[in-house]
């Protein structure tokens, strides 16, 4: 995967090994504005970076694949043959809120390795930064009522779905449809029925006792195909036989995935409560965002669960971030864009957090690393000359500090609506940093 | 890959296989609803979904971790071991020009495999789809001029990444800045250069003779990392020295990806112009996207091509698409679901397109395929018993049919603007088609 970069990342190393430029580059890696609504974001992504860099390698078939382009010479392909990432990489934990400018991951390596990286690692922090992001807002919305990735058709392809469900998992859904990533990344699976499955059958109490007799533990019945409230009488005398049989437990749930979510709810409560079986979950899905997940928790509908698809998988309100991987120190010397609207803070910086006596976060100050600063630096070194620092965390443990995280933050912080109006959370630029652009300003190119 | 799905296919197909329900189905997939904007969608990724289809197995692992879940019998685990795509695909060729509610591909198989496949062939169909649809928008904004997917590092993922670049390849773009999507399907490949590479040298004009050192045959320079209109002075200070050392042609192009794109641009060329280099093209990016790309062709600025990224590799104005991939026919009986706002056409379909005089394409009847109707069929069988009807079309072949029909469509759909008043293609529902659903209306459960 190691050519799963844009061509320019390769004729760049190409003209800076010609030149025998390989100091040491700094890159950081920002999101320069957020989307709309979006007050914070969570990092994610940082497992596959570290995975990447130190897989990092060109093959024989890579190296021919370059040579029959026709724009390299061979001096340049034996180098990229023996090139490996030797650098060492500083990042907030996965899970980490962050806000605008604030530099989420940074890179220190011989320039050409810290560029040729770019690509990818933007390509990776970028998706899984985008929808933990958009997860989370699920998360709020939910009130801990359960949440299930639900995505995987509507996600950009193989790899998307795989790492949707991780990143949404991370930031707090309880699982995934998706069987993959059930496997790769041990997250709970979890599934019901398709309205295909009940068609196939003449009869709809056919196919919901087809499904119960093969899965007798944890039944998840989808119950709109024709008319949800008949079908939840249906689910009763079922439910009544099962019992009558001795047959266990057998209906866990049923799903409800078109109509009037909130009044269907309602309705199919009312028949299983006054029937007994208050113990069947109600699971909802068709079109959720976290929007109308907030909507039918404020309203109290009694549902128990959602599924949550396309708006998860492709973060529909916001599919992309403006996410960048900027150089800002070459051989020593801090370095600085000035491309119109596209200005960045120069120099290595570090993001230092403040915290208020329960463990609150108050605010944040981007400084230079060679300032003293008070707070909690978020960027930490997980990797050191081409090898990740031991003890990565596991899934669950990350999963675990993002929700006290996010909880951790100034409630204002946590609303899901315009943020118009809404005054924005402290991050200040240090004395230093503010002394160093105004000194480049006064003297650059 | 063959648990990249999601689980309710197999506990389904668990359920089929335990009642012995192993009849013929027959799945469609369509577009309910196109987003805003969209007149018409382009067919993409079939090619992937043979692939797929060809290759399902369940392996050894595979196994193992279904069987660690806990929920499957080994009976049933046993049947997987063995199970193969055995049915046959009818399909629209990729980069055929499609409408709401029109079949663009069909699954004739066992039910359980027609079922297993539906999340992984929607994952592959809709994702390219999407990118073709949004990409053949920039070429109609572009009207000649040169088109290259910058992309990557916003895609969502890995994968997306190299099949967005196939799918705008086919819709018409000229090249791709992904290295690995040129290599794996044979599109060309284009570069430049980063901001970085100019900041990590003391002075531009030093990036660029470095850069065209490197690459003497074909140069692209990025000249907003400053100050656009100086670059492009030290750009023909550096031809001028080039040609004096005879050293070719050198600088083939500039790119500008900052500021008041279309002023620049008229700057830059006239410093060109008046300096003799009417040769250097310019190349924009830069956030643009097909409304961005029309108003500066409109306005006649002298730019030569477009770099696009984000906006092609997300879709961004509609990141997913109302796709669905339904029971049609099971056992020999049509099917059809009644959920609100879900409603589709029964039965087994087929789309007929009629065209005018000079091949323009005028119509389209939606029918069942026992109907016999006038116009040319554009489901043709591509797949049968599991094996891909021989002669698949190569990737330039595609992008020039896709060409030919998209451009043979009425010119009111080739317009971007909202679709508001536009009176829409026609697309007819054939008269057997709604007698059916008539009577399924009727009669149904």
């Amino acid at each position: 995967m190691s050519l799963l970069t844009d061509l320019y990342q390769l004729t760049m190393a190409h003209a800076y090994f010609d030149h025998g430029m390989n100091d040491i580059a700094v890159f950081e890696l920002n999101v320069r504005k957020f989307p709309p609504r979006r007050r914070f974001l969570l990092a994610a992504g940082l497992e596959q970076v570290l995975e990447y860099l130190e897989q990092l390698r060109f093959n024989v078939d890579d190296l021919e694949f370059l040579q029959g382009l026709g724009a390299f010479p061979q001096a340049f392909l034996d180098h990229l043959a023996t090139l490996r990432f030797t650098g060492s990489v500083h990042a907030m934990p996965e899970g980490t809120p962050f806000f605008e400018n604030e530099p989420l991951l940074r890179v220190t390596a011989p320039i050409a390795e810290a560029q040729l990286v770019e690509s990818r690692l933007l390509n990776i922090v970028h998706f899984q930064t985008l929808i933990a992001s958009k997860a989370v807002r699920c998360v709020i919305a939910a009130r801990g009522k359960q949440l299930v990735d639900f995505g995987m058709r509507r996600a950009h392809e193989a790899s998307a779905a795989l790492f949707a469900a991780r990143a949404a998992y991370i930031a707090g859904f309880d699982g995934t449809a998706t069987v993959q990533a059930g496997r790769r990344f041990e997250i709970p699976l979890s599934g019901t029925m398709a309205h295909s499955f009940v068609e196939a059958h003449d009869r709809e109490e056919e196919a919901f006792w087809h499904f119960i007799e093969s899965r007798p533990e944890s039944s998840t019945l989808l119950i709109d195909t024709y008319d949800t409230q008949r079908a939840a009488h249906r689910v009763v005398a079922l439910a009544h036989e099962l019992e009558r049989r001795g047959a266990g437990r057998g209906i866990h749930a049923v799903r409800i995935d078109s109509g009037d979510l909130a009044a269907e709810t309602r309705a199919v409560r009312g028949i299983f409560n006054r029937a007994g079986y208050r113990s069947i979950q109600i699971l909802l899905s068709g079109g959720l965002d976290e929007y109308s997940i907030d909507e039918l928790v404020r309203d109290g509908v009694p549902m128990d669960g959602f599924g949550v698809g396309t708006s998860l998988d492709v973060s529909d309100d916001a599919p992309a971030l403006d996410m960048a991987y900027k150089l800002q120190e070459y051989a020593g010397k801090p370095r600085r864009k000035r491309s119109p609207g596209k200005v960045t803070w120069p120099g290595v910086k570090q993001v230092f957090r403040e915290r208020g006596a329960c463990g609150e976060i108050v605010g944040d100050r981007i400084a230079l690393v060679s300032e003293q600063d008070q707070g909690e630096p978020l960027l930490t070194e997980v990797m050191r000359a081409g090898r990740r620092v031991p003890e990565y965390p596991g899934l669950k443990q990350i999963r675990k500090y993002c929700a006290h995280e996010w909880q951790a933050l100034p409630p204002p912080l946590r609303e899901l609506g315009d943020t118009q109006g809404l005054e924005s959370f402290p991050v200040r630029i240090s004395d230093g940093l503010q002394a160093l652009a105004a000194f480049m300003d006064a003297t650059g190119d």
